[in-house]
């Protein structure tokens, strides 16, 4: 078993096996399942500090996208550490010890970088599949967020940078975590004492701190429209 | 950053920030998502021998669903060892080699096991995006299928078994695999000198030895609209 067949190969061996059944090769494209949702598959990669209303955006815009007809698709802390990264603890129940230590994510500098890869993995399955995904994480280190891009098809990664300053962010503080991390209860805390490194060429950059979220929304809509992603919207 | 905010916490906190801006809770929930694709989100996990034709059913009921309207996307090994469980070879240029060692997966059971773990992870996500996905491996231990049935909400995983007979997989032998395994050159070969586990209670037993692939198809089909999880074909 080293490795799963490949389908076309399958397809014209059993064109030719104990049943004799020939068809046309079945596989449906990329431009296929993008030409029946009615949009282009993309990563909508949303990041900034904590606190600076990334899954906010995401959720507000995923909104819009379903309102429009436009399949689309969150990904974040919620519905992917539950999982895919998994903690180890989460493990060890079905797994055992020694697979959880291995495969389970933490916090170390190693375990972010295999989270953000993992899921930039997820995202750009989910854009062959032809959704708008939308992915929302800190993801404060520059390499780990240039390998997305990279590893992507061109066009598909769709930086956002969510820009907020520390003290607005800190204001905030949804989740109390700031807090923690001044006290020095967390520690590795981005912009406390953890670096955030800030998008060079993102496709975008939204302020936060300055503009309604609605508005910011306007605003990646009208650019997903733009760039042809998705359709323009009947202004009524 | 020992975890990404969540939405909900977000969105009340954002509401009263310094920009004053309030709306309706977002959130797209699954049954949104499943109201708009007109079907419900499942995952239908192909297992067998190699060469049984499971990437041949898989790819002609991915096509037949397509051509109905429907929402679908198949995993296999073409699209899932390139990245998410990219072999540690394929890892080690961007990540290093310590990395590439640790999350790289390979061919021995532990690597194994955490393959079919994270397809089925990453097939969850599909099915909470509203999506039908297309599972196709030869997932030859029980305990590891159980698995994802366990994780998944009830109803999402619907096994099934892509039967024929060892004699015939070998004979059409697509990639020459079954030939390699007997002269010893691979090890660990499902059903040379591995096991394949049969499923105990399959949603679906589908025999690809006695039975074209449309034939196949269509008995898929018919039970994905019985169990109401698209809606019934018009005949025409």
């Amino acid at each position: 078993m080293h490795s799963d067949q490949k389908k076309s190969t399958t397809s014209s061996t059993a064109a030719g096996s104990a049943v004799d059944v020939r068809w046309h090769e079945p596989t449906v494209s990329r431009a296929d399942r993008e030409k029946a949702a009615g949009q282009r598959g993309c990563v909508l990669w949303f990041t900034g500090l904590s606190g600076c209303g990334k899954s906010t955006l995401a959720n507000l815009i995923d909104h819009q996208l379903h309102a429009r007809g436009c399949h689309s698709f969150i990904l974040d802390g919620d519905n992917v550490r539950l999982k895919l990264n998994a903690a180890p603890g989460l493990l060890i129940e079905r797994h055992g010890a020694e697979f959880a230590q291995r495969f389970g994510l933490g916090f170390s500098a190693q375990d972010r970088e295999e989270n953000i890869r993992r899921i930039g993995a997820v995202s750009d399955l989910f854009a062959q599949a032809g959704l708008i995904v939308l992915a929302a994480f800190i993801s404060p280190y520059r390499r780990d967020r240039d390998a997305i891009r990279e590893t992507l098809a061109p066009a598909d990664f769709v930086e956002i940078y969510v820009k907020a300053p520390l003290e607005v962010c800190e204001k905030r503080d949804p989740k109390g975590l700031y807090k923690k991390a001044r006290a020095g209860e967390i520690k590795g805390f981005t912009a406390i004492d953890a670096p955030y490194e800030e998008p060079l060429n993102p496709e975008l950059v939204v302020d936060s701190a300055a503009y309604p979220a609605e508005q910011l929304a306007d605003e990646v809509l009208g650019w997903l429209e733009r760039t042809g992603k998705i359709p323009t919207a009947v202004k009524t």
